[in-house]
């Protein structure tokens, strides 16, 4: 399907463009169409100043004028794009979400190659291991909008940083932060060929996480929910850091440790420039 | 139903226990009856020497034998609780997990009272107003237990800390930190009933958060998942302390805040003993 600048209605479930916009909250529809959603008129306004206008722009018909919505139409329509109006039940249909927000958004994937990252351009890369959960993929790519890192580096087999859940828990930095996927004999060779500290979250041969010699580009490296990083991961890092763990648990969640660790390394970053 | 100490085995979906146990992945069914569901070996395990046995133990019948699954139905016989042996299927139809753990068991839910708090026994604590993501609620407890917290306090409509996803998401931390429930207008005047610090993390008149002057114990407070905190809660804290937000957002995912906080707090208090 390529969208062509046009505006039109759409009424019934069973309309092609809403199966096909459906069907992008299944991973191998986006995957086939190399296309993904997103919700709301924030995350779309930050996707605009970012310089991603959606192909296809879907609004409720019951939806309240702004001038931050007329701004984005007037982006799809000079960029070529579709724009739709229907009915929050089409928008339910569509999004999978109860309460829909007033608009919704067909984007084109983007490059997550390794060679597209600038890895000077930013002091802070987050790096994640096998990444199970969309949930603690978008709270870190939101976290490293936060923290005012490069992107998010997701190695082996993580979730989709494109499903609707990750877009969702990013809060729109899904659009702000580079994003990069690769296997992990990928990205060591990458991240040996140029400047860049590993650092790992460990409790073997570790030092305490306050006050460690972190260096910019430092690339923190966070491993899976329940099996953490495997050893050789951990071996390959150049600063292993622990953190307090004062009760009966030996780890935090993934994406909490990662933004612990992310804002320790800012802080110390600030203090050597 | 009263458990009384027996062992059974139970291959049918429609038997009234799985029923009652599956009903208990309901708030409503959770309120009425007092009891909720934990799974895995650790966490029930974490339970146990924390003091919290289960009455009601279900076991997969292909499940491996294990010291610890052992020294769990000692404990549960000993309590006259009921120990029952299904299928994985009827496992999973109990907890709504595709790949169920081993075992699962029934607790009697806890005191949540203000009262049973002991405000001096620890450091820190973390406060949640409003917070509606169960998966976020137990990724705090998770974190209480990291930074040695006494609990978590919850302020008004929160999500239940005895939901399933809480449950998962708090790795065990349900058991081992205490939860209460209040209102805004109960919490206060218990607060300011004894010795205590109230910090928000707050864009409004507030100081950088490295370094602030955090005291013990000191009750650090975050807000809802979508509105943050209202004006007035802010004017009552103590301290408001600001993160930096280096990129597009003004905010941090509501379990990340709170565990970046806490660290911060943890390693402040650190240095003045």
């Amino acid at each position: 399907m390529s969208p062509s600048s046009e505006r039109r209605t759409i009424t019934g479930f069973s309309n092609s463009t809403v199966k096909y916009l459906r069907s992008l909250r299944e991973k191998k529809h986006r995957k086939r169409e190399g296309k993904f959603l997103a919700e709301g008129l924030r995350l779309l306004t930050d996707a605009r100043e970012c310089g991603h206008v959606p192909e296809i722009l879907v609004m409720s018909d019951t939806r309240d004028p702004h001038p931050l919505l007329a701004e984005l139409e007037a982006a799809v329509a000079a960029a070529g794009g579709a724009i739709i109006e229907t009915s929050p039940d089409i928008l339910t249909k569509i999004t999978g979400k109860s309460n829909p927000q007033a608009v919704a958004g067909m984007f084109a994937e983007f490059d997550t190659s390794l060679t597209q990252l600038a890895r000077s351009a930013a002091p802070i890369w987050l790096v994640a291991q096998e990444l199970r959960d969309p949930g603690n993929l978008g709270t870190m790519l939101r976290t490293c909008d936060a923290v005012g890192a490069g992107g998010l580096i997701l190695i082996d087999d993580c979730a989709d940083p494109f499903s609707v859940e990750a877009v969702r828990a990013s809060m729109g930095a899904v659009f702000t932060q580079a994003i990069a996927q690769a296997r992990w004999d990928e990205f060591v060779p990458w991240l040996r060929g140029g400047e860049g500290q590993l650092v790992a979250a460990s409790l073997r041969d570790a030092v305490p996480y306050r006050g460690a010699p972190y260096q910019a580009p430092c690339f923190i490296l966070v491993g899976n929910e329940s099996q953490g990083l495997p050893e050789d991961y951990e071996a390959e890092c150049d600063l292993r850091v622990t953190m307090p763990m004062k009760g009966r648990a030996d780890s935090l969640n993934a994406a909490v440790a990662g933004a612990v660790l992310a804002y320790e390394v800012l802080d110390s970053l600030s203090q050597q420039t």
